[in-house]
């Protein structure tokens, strides 16, 4: 078993872009609209922690190859009334893409967004009807200047 | 800012199960099936990735607590032609629940299948027009032997 | 060589409360109180970092003991036109004490607010003539109920 | 996959000792025997190394529980004129043994030491023909008071 | 005390092969072979838990650098009735060699092995008395090119 | 939110400086200078750890960039009967500059110390009267050859 063997690629600069959302209630989402979440601010959270799982994806994949990441950069941005977006761009140079990198850190910001929201969104039983996390997906990559995007389907959301 | 306080909260029997989905072109799905991506075995990896996740849960998402987790069980099912279905169960006898853990779990398991298959999955650009993640939920919660189960919605997939 | 043994000990309740301070530019502490920090909150960033090292610290301190944190809590307070000063207090149910765990949470914070402002602080030559983090130390501890304070010395801040 | 599921076992006292030796040339001896190596003193840090290695058990070793080491004791001694040997001694109270988090001590101890000592191994094509870990085994182990211990075998050195 | 500086060091490509052996019941071999092992593949667990610990390596081992691996491969081969071998080859570009990288790398998939077929191992009393690693050591250095490899001795087998 | 963008900035040597104290009891301070400290030797441990903590700076602080360090050298001294100093240098090759790095060992250093004295600095009601950790700060910084030091101020230390 191994990794992608690199060695011999030329260390070029590379970006990926990747998203993802969360679903949660209504009554949720006008919290933090308002900054009212007990536990603090769900989305600047979720935003650090997206940032540090980025640089920490070669040791939660196993065939990530550790990348000396330049930027990271983590946007959130409330969709409508029961959807919260995470965007997150990852850019390096080096041998390989950055893309495992920003889908770690939009899944963890997205992650964090539930943990820092569970009161709210917990019904009598414990059980959360109204959360889920869906679409993560890659809509961007540069690779040493040629960018390109992901043409969406209709059907993802 | 303050983790929540269950310093006097009892230890408890609590166990959480959460699922999602990867979705996949038809033809990595059948060299899944055949046992022939390149990298090695995703399905495998990814339940051994999404295990390690689990236990490194209150290192990634900031409030959450460290758990001494007494189970982590991480299945795999190809659940269609395009379509990987992850579920994970995490145990513990603590003063909080493990849904966090579970959801780790998942996110990390889902995020190892799209690594190993990466190959198969980029166009010519280098994008993943037919890879994304979805619905990933919390489908279970047990908390002193009292079991509970969420009721999942259509619209969900 | 060997950690403290503490196989024998009663699991009891325990708290610790530590601070710190980092003297830091006027303009700087004027900026972070009008919210005009380029790089984010330095304040909120600092208190997860702390919380995230709090739960981390039998990995940085080599003979701490794993203790399964039940709180963290972290503060800052702009003491005056200089100084930003971190508390926090650490909860478990263990064998063993969380001083260090509140420790290592308030420098990481300090360290942290440091990297956020950094920018500010730099002179024309990259050094940084006004910036520093003192009296770092431990000022209340509870064991199983009984609290008790430290004294503060006149010398000290 | 799963993690042996131990949450219905009893939390009782578990203890194991592991040892293992590493072959180096005489002269290394020698000079670790006058504190001589230029990088610092190899065994003292074998043995930080180690207990640091042993609290992040579960971590490394994927499906090992997460354990409230109780303590972790590493001792070193140099045996003859090209061996050193590590032992160390991992106690916890728990529902499943520690003879892993005692095994991978030792490990990283001998690991460690080479490491310290590496510019001494060397031949002049950058080999090591003489550095060698051997006989990493598990020698004790004490469950609720019960004591058991290997008979080792003449063959294994 | 100081890691060796290699600052002023040319980065060039390096690549170091370790190697070693883990010794287990002939019952236990066999049921390896057939796949019969409870906990899973401990063969395919032992590469994944190598190749994250080969770049986990600087946080392991106190003067280790932190290198930008470009490759790590291992292999697992039944040497006979009782015997499996770990092989691990690292390949980095950087100013200091990777042997400590492929050292961990064997030590943590052997250990895995370990941890995989505890149950088939131990003896009534908890011990493991035909269960031991042995023979770790560097085997194949290559730098820029030139490639040197060890004489093993016939004594270490 | 992001990272500082350093992606068009070239890599060149880096190098930065920090220092900082604790303050112990004289009783401490003679056992430390006798090598009587029951733990084992509080300022080797200090530099090991420290070493450690500064390769693990990205992790610690969310927006820091990942850095391949080339060099950490941490230097203890007891600056007279009540004060230990801890000083570290740390190197890179790198597109941003590694005083965090610096700094990060130079806490993580003195916080180990404390650790490793705790018994002897506690009083009766497990507070710490006399011991405080100051004066953390970068001394010194050379960007490509172009050195600069801090004036330190007189009412610092």
């Amino acid at each position: 078993m191994s990794m992608v063997d690199v060695t011999s690629k030329p260390e070029i600069f590379r970006e990926a872009t990747a998203t993802g959302t969360i679903k949660l209630k209504a009554e949720t989402v006008r919290l933090i609209k308002k900054g009212k979440i007990a536990k603090g601010d769900p989305l600047y959270t979720a935003k650090i922690a997206g940032i540090l799982a980025a640089k920490n994806t070669s040791a939660l994949i196993p065939l990530c190859h550790p990348l000396p990441l330049t930027n990271v950069e983590i946007e959130t941005k409330i969709l409508d009334g029961t959807t919260v977006q995470v965007t997150s761009t990852v850019k390096t140079k080096a041998q390989t893409g950055v893309e495992m990198e920003a889908l770690v850190a939009v899944a963890t910001s997205l992650l964090t967004i539930w943990d820092m929201v569970k009161q709210y969104e917990k019904d009598a039983r414990g059980q959360y009807p109204h959360t889920f996390i869906e679409n993560i997906c890659v809509v961007k990559k540069v690779k040493e200047g040629v960018s390109s995007e992901r043409k969406r389907k209709k059907t993802q959301g």
